[in-house]
């Protein structure tokens, strides 16, 4: 093939060492988070630091007609910075630059750079990057960017796309163009910097990203309702939800619940059919108000505790609890990781449908949700070892996508489609959309080398 | 040519009297409120109420070749609904369904209805749709889409694109795909919901809008600063920015002051520079902060006068000035109306610049601003029987943009390109985003159908 013959023409137009091919070392950007046991092996890696090499880099690609799958700090849950056999992988964990600009409220930064980082750095400077995955501590700004990322505030304060306002992007020939900028409005031509966001890395690779920050959020009071059951907790949701907009509302279920417990200690009830944590920012008698609703709320739709602290800590510790799910239900054993979202009023058909799918496959699915926002995300356990247990496994990862289909949702609210589910995203958006997708997909990489698998 | 040939087959595909050649009407289709004199004659208009009838138009000039103009409620600034000779203008003034949904807290709208209905429609169920353009009670959500439309409360709130929940499009062949939908958060494909938001026509023509409502805003407190120079404003603006986030932060300059005052007579300072107008809708404490801060910061930046209210009628006085600005800025003569936004720092350099291009060129210009998010409408005055006058208004008009890309900011912050700002667009996104731009436009209107002449 042409890359190993042309190889050391890469290797010799970038800095020595940044083109990696040890096969030790290759193993270790195989797979992501989503863990995708077809993962194939790349042919090289590349650790650029400057637009400039990333611009080497594409340009090769593009000669040789080498497939390019960018990697930021590898957590993505749907396959999508799986490698691909023959590509090359371009990781950005070493492009870390930042800056913050307290004049603009901006910050400009590097896609590898982890959201934890931009956050401590805002805060340095009194500001705030609201964003926050849960896995916010290892997961790149890039990622974020690609995957259009959300988190526990977003219920408030919006997804990454509302937080981008320029990129600095290096297209499938080589090209770096700007998109946007430090301006906080701007509607000059297509909104191509909103294209990006949630691109996947399949229309060009983001090799920096201006960031808006916000003045640093006031300090929230915390709610938490212990229910009988999860239809009592997601009718709560809604009653909460047609009322206030709480500055974060989210969902644990018993599994994920006893999971998270078997990890940190820390007294979660391990009886509760389900938690709901609820946070309120607003200041003075509008946040006593949004407290006292969510109390009300919660007691009114069966809580058997309510509990509300204006303890930093203390709601801190809950919403930690909520954060470690994913890695606590891991050790259950292997998982599917669902995105779902729907329409809030289609939510408890939502989580009591994944229930019935969970009866029906015999296996385990833990749910946690952003519930607020409608977003859930089912953990479907399995053993890779049981060949039964793993077909089962896999026939709820797709049923449980086509419900939420069922009920005018998605199959992805915030990681993305990935290499997993771009088997339902024609059930979602439909032929013409896919059409629509592909087309553009062309216009800006017509040979198709740019992140190939993922979404198309 | 095709289209008079042909004509009778559209006629025949729509209700009666849906497709209009008649000149006298015709004559009012033209033009939009940039009032451009090279507007052109449209072949036809026709005034759809359905999605299919627009379905039928498009395949209709599609198979004829027939370029198409979607207007609005025709108060585009930059042009971007002006007819071109031989054109079918499709107006969707008659698409005014509407339908409001409490538990999902959206509205789903048709694209005629004006964004002050849909504000009313929203209200009349608790909920509350923030952007709001100056000429709220006359353009229409459909437009305010196509522009990705501003308004005073967007510094806090945000802008058109930012409560697009969903799309419903017909394509240039007349396909009409769903993009988005009711749930709130979703990463299922490319963005294209938000590569439609401020597409202005050219991609297709948008028939149905998802919007995301929001809980009733609280009730503002107003600070008013009556300043002895536009720098001392300019200043106090960013004084202001860098520390709170405030509900509205408008500027009038002089000129615009003097011009509502004749046309409203409410007792605005005829003698000031500049007026500031600021406001909190914070609650308790945080609120009562917001207001000393900006009551403070203009008083330490030279204001000559500070008002403060928590009478919401007062405050509402202010803003209603404010938004008058276009049409008393009007009675001084043509306008040529510009948008142009800057990071936040280079707000008093825009407007010092605009100052000296009103010196230099010999032309009035008035100068009001959306000065909490940068983004300015310097309205450049002539008198178009003038000759000599007109040609320095249209320098000026230009060297504006190109002071506010030097500046690294936007030729268009909330108007859009339309037909007017055309030839500046290069010279803000450079050449490699005008090509992805082009191609993007090629890979949905191949035969550059729909609203020829605008953004390329």
């Amino acid at each position: 093939m042409s890359l190993s013959a042309s190889l050391p023409d890469l290797v010799a137009a970038l800095p020595t060492g940044m083109v990696v091919t040890d096969a030790d070392i290759l193993a270790g950007y195989r797979q992501d988070r989503a863990q995708d046991p077809a993962a194939g092996t790349p042919a090289a890696l590349v650790r650029p630091t400057t637009t400039a090499e990333v611009q080497t880099t594409l340009r090769w690609c593009a000669a040789h007609a080498v497939p390019l799958v960018t990697r930021g700090a590898g957590t993505s849950l749907s396959g999508g910075s799986t490698a691909v056999d023959g590509a090359l992988v371009l990781s950005t964990e070493r492009m870390r630059g930042l800056s913050i600009d307290s004049a603009t409220r901006t910050a400009t930064v590097q896609p590898g750079l982890l959201n934890a980082e931009v956050k401590a750095a805002a805060a340095e400077h009194g500001l705030w990057y609201p964003p926050d995955p849960s896995s916010f501590e290892i997961c790149s700004i890039g990622g974020n960017v690609a995957t259009n990322a959300g988190g526990l505030c977003c219920v408030k304060y919006g997804v990454t796309a509302d937080y981008v306002l320029g990129l600095e992007v290096v297209l499938a020939d080589g090209r770096a163009v700007r998109l946007g900028g430090k301006q906080i409005k701007d509607s000059a031509g297509l909104s191509l910097t909103r294209l990006f966001v949630g691109s996947e890395g399949v229309l060009g690779v983001v090799t920096e990203v201006t960031l808006r920050l916000l003045p640093p959020q006031p300090s929230a009071c915390t709610v938490v309702g212990i229910f009988p059951s999860v239809s009592a907790a997601s009718a709560a949701v809604l009653a909460v939800t047609e009322q206030i907009r709480p500055a974060m509302l989210e969902f644990m279920d018993a599994v994920s619940l006893n999971a998270v417990e078997d990890l940190l200690h820390m007294g979660l009830p391990r009886d509760a059919a389900a938690l709901l944590i609820g946070q309120s920012d607003a200041s003075g008698a509008a946040g006593q108000a949004e407290v006292a609703l969510m109390q009300q709320v919660f007691e009114s739709h069966g809580a058997t505790e309510v509990f509300a602290t204006d303890d930093p800590a203390e709601g801190e510790a809950f919403a930690a609890a909520r954060r470690a799910a994913i890695p606590a239900v891991e050790k259950l054993g292997s998982l599917l990781l669902e995105d779902v979202g729907v329409p809030l009023p289609a939510l408890p058909a939502l989580i009591e449908g994944v229930a019935a799918i969970s009866d029906t496959q015999r296996v385990t699915i833990a749910v946690v949700a952003h519930a607020g926002d409608g977003n859930t995300h089912p953990l479907i356990v399995f053993d890779p070892a049981d060949a039964d247990q793993t077909q089962r496994a896999q026939l709820a990862f797709g049923q449980v996508m086509d419900l939420a289909i069922a009920l005018d949702g998605t199959i992805t609210g915030e990681h993305g489609v990935g290499r997993l589910k771009k088997g339902w995203l024609p059930d979602q958006v439909g032929a013409d959309v896919m059409q629509m997708t592909a087309a553009i997909k062309a216009a800006l990489d017509p040979d198709g080398l740019l992140n190939p698998g993922v979404i198309l």
